[in-house]
């Protein structure tokens, strides 16, 4: 149960520390006979790479993926999937530093007490490179699932917010911009507070919003396992992730009932839709959209104080990579577990 | 999978509608030998029960719960507990104006849309009587772990927001109210809130916080199955749940790292807690805390155009009971979610 | 992980203990719209309770089964079905012998040792009383999936054996003795046999045989979860069950590939069917047949030394029932465990 | 629900064809800080591989175990431990004649008519060369619990039995023939029978029987997940396994309980054990002893009808590989099986 699984359908376990040999996963449940398009596969893997410009880190990963098993002349067999991600860059002594020390608001001292031990390099397990892994396999999803649009992308960068209903705003200028903010002007105002704080050797936090489009009716199940709820715990598996709102979100709750009703039309579509296309726990066929909050990384340029492994308080400065802010990054993550939880409620969909 | 079921080791499995004979539910991996404290199960139990006040609703619901098994000399024996509580209020003329029709922002539709058709007697199984079944477990669940502290209480109903940092409450407080608001001036401002609302005809959403305390160091698996992701999704699959987020939550999107980290003591406690009680998705032993958003009932006495399974639209009013905020009832059902996860989580931590 | 369900889209968990007040189970995952033959569930109970012949036990088992949700107008609903089997005859002194002493080749030693005490009255939950559970949810599953046949019978009785080929067996006639055993001459010399053995209050083994008609071709998941593999592990968690084989069984590890392998007709069937209906894991169209071996249950009426839990041997007469052959009452566990395993491949077939 | 994973909290997950790139797994749930011996676990890899001998094939597999992640500095951490076999052997033009043909008993046409087509090279998933993934998770599985001893060895080949009681034989002759059956005369006639089984260019069955020891009381859980079903399902989920029997097995099912029953002694150990190790699904501590039936497997040198893809009969002969008896290359394997279901329990067991 060490919890590197998700799905019961469409199941993805995961494996792969940030400096081991190599990241991998193994897609269980995929159907048969679906013809992979894995060019689209590496677009997705390099829009989540760091590299990418002056406002993210400036490691490089390649990340090319390659796939063992599972597709056969290009097809999926439903056979399992297997893949490797080889870490090309693996110099330990980058991290020497850190091997006895816990840095503030990392995983280190937690990974100690829980395992004993841990793989200190670059974080091990708990890095964030884990995530590729998951952007294959939400790569796949979203293939399995063609009529459905998912979108994601930056709502907000630290204090700046971006406010406009994602009804008016243009889903094809998201990747035109490194924020990955579709509206232009707050793209450039988000960029150049990134720039601001990476210069102050700091990070910062933000929000993605995504939003799910042409879902059929019915997808979730009640009571537990219900969509917002499988797609919330998602979404808080992603590294950072301090809170989760969907619909009306937080706001919804200041509301009267006479306010928060959606009416129907005479179709079954709804006049509004602050349930955020999910009655019961089930898909009502309107927009699913939910915001996703990210606090800053916890590894800045400045020099903080760390603890030892023999209780020793002891001022330390980050080293290697500087990611100001790996929100622009988390989108097609959250994009990818989107897919994922709409992929197995597909097939136990298909249950009933 | 049909999703009635929570947890791995502590595995919580309910069953029952709103108007059927009796709910229930069975909770497999309890360990043996814990002496029950059945009394302490019905306050539990009494807590979440409507017509506790007159800002609630007046439905009388006994709720008594009858166990059937793995008790044994008042001790569990390690086999599954079944457990069932009659529904002892049946009729089901009360619910015939619904039977054609969809509500506004109820599961009727996408039950329909689901199933085929659906059992229609005061919603059935997407009912929040269900949740009478998660009280039983969490209650349980407490008893397992006699050192963690679970406080649930309403830190805002619509509009009326309680800033106080939960450290400058007093807990011991929350059950004075109906509101289950431990400030005792906020708390009569809500209550006269949802007063008001009542003699509307109309319902208001609210907040429920939590705070875990004593909790040991190392509960919570990284990757997909992290503590607060799992809270997250047991938060999410309560009836009218809209958001959810822990520690510095939202707040912290806006934060730069270098003030969102937490920085050690000498003795691995930190000085600030913006963490949440979590690092990578595990507990370290710091205080954790949360908030839980819930909408508006859908279910008000003005009236309202719903949908009929022909496609016509036609006004309805509500009938039957009135619950204007249900936000107080919640804080049981919080506390009990919170419960049923650390106690998965506690076993799976036994096998490391 | 207490074990207690079974399958994984039909999930079936049981709960209960000989003496307890009541058992029961949760089928969750029951398609909805199946317009459910009460009176059949009822036979198939009736069918395993004790007490229907002089030569199983007399000790009266009403089984009334009381479904409480997931059934509306008749119909499955989708929702999780709950019901429970309430035990009309508790009377807990009759055990009171076995309190602090282990039986010979009973569960109470182990159940000592892993859980610390346990409820001795009439076995506890290691009592083959939990089997009714199944017999429910087999009852429905076996309505789930009306085209498939399911027939069992006893194929031998201690050292009395039908070779006879299943093709060669009018299955009609199974219920026509007590033996449960088609062939009228077998099943007198065994009825024979076993009222010997009730004489000598001692107990004897047997076998059960399985024939599934009308699979479709394509249920079983390769690899772990081989459609063998779930019908072998279902018939051993069947209280006294020692072996399972299907197909050709033991013998067929006598045999050479040239006589063992089934050749093709034109349609995709198969001349032979040493194969026994599934190849590679998965349903081939043929039928499946497979055999469950039993041993005489331990409680017998001659004096045997027992174990108490101060370390003493004593010496211990069984009391009270008598069951010299359990074997005819075990065919509709073995139908009813069948048919659990073929619904949740059927489900998870739907899938692909 | 592709069913490619066994294990709950030990769990194991394979991928990879016969002659895709690679096969591997990921084994998520070992606990940290076990100091892995990787020679054992490439003595356990060879031991399975074919080519060992002049009576088993001839294909030359290196099977080279390349792990990924989960280890540091020698140790597990806790972590997922991912891991490649590449397959250095892909030549699939050997396989283009079964392109379009299904073999007499092999898994070709169920697989094509449950996924729509298949990778037909060398049997694709069906393989049993998935099983060296298998063979790993199991020598880990052995390295987390040394104290217990499993040996298997072949007890019969074809009408070949070796009837000597296993507590009359040396564990440390298995692996002195190529038979891997501990009596050296035995072996010395089934090594002789398999020479003229090969001539022939046909193949033949066997029995493995083993032995497991020194398990501690109390693993293995009561109702479905009893631990002799999960023995039987995971050695049932081995390629060519039609039988499974533990303890008395199915000669147990001829005997009377007073001959039956195992009588304790004072130290709760029992006279005989004819339980095998195992009541009512829990380990009592004696050595737990099962036979598992395998039968020929399909691939013969001789001249077969095969039904190709268009219902045409035409005749086929077996070309490539012939591995006349795999029973002894499955020894390992069956070890492996029971290694994973003991470190499961055992991990489950800590949950009590």
């Amino acid at each position: 149960m060490a919890g590197n699984s998700y799905g019961t359908l469409y199941k993805v376990t995961t494996f792969g520390e940030s400096h081991g040999e190599a990241l991998g996963g193994i897609i269980d449940g995929c159907p048969s006979g679906i013809q992979l398009d894995l060019e689209a596969i590496e677009v997705e893997m390099s829009r989540r790479k760091p590299g990418q410009s002056a406002i993210v880190t400036q490691r490089k990963e390649p990340d090319a993926v390659q796939f063992l098993s599972g597709i056969f002349e290009g097809k999926t067999t439903g056979t399992p999937i297997g893949f490797i991600i080889p870490n090309t860059n693996q110099k330990s002594d980058d991290y020497s530093h850190i091997k006895d020390n816990y840095r503030p608001s990392h995983a280190d001292y937690v990974y100690d007490q829980k395992y004993g031990f841990r793989d200190y390099r670059g974080g091990g397990r708990s890095s964030a490179r884990e995530t590729a892994s998951r952007v294959v396999a939400g790569a796949i999803a979203k293939q399995m699932l063609p009529e459905i649009k998912i979108n994601a992308y930056v709502s907000s960068v630290g204090p700046i917010h971006l406010d406009t209903p994602y009804q008016e705003l243009d889903f094809s200028k998201i990747e035109s911009n490194p924020v990955r903010c579709p509206d232009e002007k707050s793209a450039a105002i988000m960029e150049e507070y990134i720039r601001d704080i990476r210069k102050q050797g700091d990070t910062v936090g933000g929000v993605v919003s995504c939003v799910i489009q042409n879902v059929p009716v019915g997808l979730g199940e009640p009571v537990f396992d219900k969509l917002h709820a499988e797609l919330g715990k998602a979404m808080l598996s992603i590294n950072a992730v301090k809170g989760f709102e969907y619909g009306s979100g937080f706001l919804g709750s200041e509301m009267k009932g006479s306010e928060h009703n959606d009416l129907y039309n005479p179709d079954g579509t709804t006049k509004t839709n602050l349930s955020g296309g999910i009655q019961g726990g089930i898909s009502n066929g309107m927009d699913i959209y939910f915001r996703v909050a990210f606090k800053p990384v916890a590894t800045i340029m400045q020099t903080q104080d760390s603890l030892d492994n023999k209780g020793n308080i002891t001022p330390m400065t980050g080293k290697g990579r500087h990611d100001p802010c790996v929100v622009p990054r988390a989108v097609p993550i959250v994009e990818a577990m989107a897919a994922i939880v709409l992929a197995d409620f597909y097939l136990i969909n298909k249950t009933y």
